[in-house]
């Protein structure tokens, strides 16, 4: 089902928007779109799983603004599986429109890495959607958790968080 | 980025799964899936965000069954868009493997109406995802949140309730 | 962009639906969807693009019908990648409705094997969708076409074809 | 099921991919890519039903550039759905690869209008897929095929043909 035209729901705790000050300062990676008939639904508005699409393309092009090539840690072995997500809908985006994802990383809780999304219009007046996506890394053949990350990588991740 | 293989992160207190008792008595509806190529990611497990696309077909089904057609409902002017998720994917889900998804509708909270869902396996001896998704009717004509659902509607998800 | 609600060009003959006699003789395997809001865009129709994942599924299937389990061949070490498809739109389908997918296999011409498609309406008195997919085995260690089939699969294919 | 590694199938003719000259004097429109998860299956080469995605945004992006804005055309009432298309997939791109869709007006028969596609690697040394997407335009109030385009719809697809 799409997204509302108009609800506007007062905001929850959990992913609660950051008051917007500057993106520069506050170091989100901004990640521009344009909804194409195919992000639609019978609504004329964005489907809901579409975002998921956007959300994901903003973080690997963030990760590669870092030096971190996800096809690269893929072949080195390492997974970085979603293992949780969260989001709201404020306000539906339809064909045609223009958006800007903004995404940053967020502190981490021992083996999550959390990333905070923000989808704003290009003049920063509107807000569509807000969410975290945690992840974790994953040795790809023992199938589990790395608990300590390919020093590249962590150095990276690091970086991302000052 | 695909859903983990292994990852059994404890249970976190907003989308922890219900103990599972009984399909039946507990007012699941269920939907089977079978994972297809497309649905599949590198990782050769379901992309996090394929999820979205069941969990909505269970929902879609699980109205009917109650005599609520979607179509008809838009049709009629009310929309039912979805206005915040939440999902924990718990264990990665393969190419060819079958699945559950288990729905059900939460109490409401004001205009909010909440369905909880679970994706098992055919035995329930393992789940995959678990999470929460939030609707609201809106009516389509004039972008509001209808405080007042269709009495056909209204009368559909009180059962659904109980 | 959608697929149209009412176009009715005149057939071509490179894909022209064969005339409908009867499914059971004609050995069309068939493989029912109903239109979830996921897969339509603006115009309340169906998005060109989905019904390659129905096609898909629809051809997974017939094999498994057949004997052939998908995921069980990957693993053994081949696929069945798509080298060419061909589609027409003869009539749009929208959210709510029900089709059924039809599909068999066609005479194959040396390692292509081809798979005809027609979707209709329950009642068989419309259709939606005609169209031809080839595939070839492909053996995936040596990313290069197989020229033998392993002997279930051929066995398998052969039926198919009677 | 996913396109191929390495099959380099003998070109046919209805959609043999043209000799690449040069992109400017030939006249197409060139639209980047890069693959990211969700556009991959199992194989880790992209699902071919992803491609339309792509195909699709190119042929927006393109009339755009034209003066064409797909959304205002939707909402004047004319709609240019997809009534054929066919492609070929000569090679496979995989996680993390550039690519650019290369996309043109073809010559135009009566109502159709035909787009040429030709997918290739950055440095045009390799491609990946050709096809042929036919449109039409349609009166969306109708439902019926325009045989007469909006003027300015006509003017910028006429520029598009020289």
């Amino acid at each position: 089902m799409s997204s509302p035209s108009q609800p506007q729901l007062p905001p929850n705790g959990a992913i609660a928007p950051k008051t917007h000050l500057n993106a520069t300062t506050e170091g989100w990676f901004e990640y521009p779109v344009r909804v194409q008939p195919h992000h639609t639904d019978y609504s004329g508005a964005v489907w809901h799983g579409t975002y998921l699409t956007w959300i994901e393309a903003a973080r690997v092009e963030y990760l590669r603004s870092m030096g971190i090539d996800f096809a690269e840690l893929v072949k080195l072995g390492c997974d970085l599986p979603v293992i949780e997500l969260s989001f709201r809908y404020h306000r539906a985006i339809r064909l045609g429109q223009e958006a800007i994802i903004k995404t940053r990383m967020n502190k981490t809780a021992g083996v999550r890495i959390n990333f905070d999304y923000r989808m704003e219009s290009p003049d920063a007046q509107e807000y569509y959607v807000t969410g975290v996506v945690t992840l974790v890394a994953v040795d790809r053949k023992k199938g589990k958790i790395m608990r300590n990350l390919p020093p590249r990588v962590k150095d990276a991740l690091i970086k991302l968080l000052h």
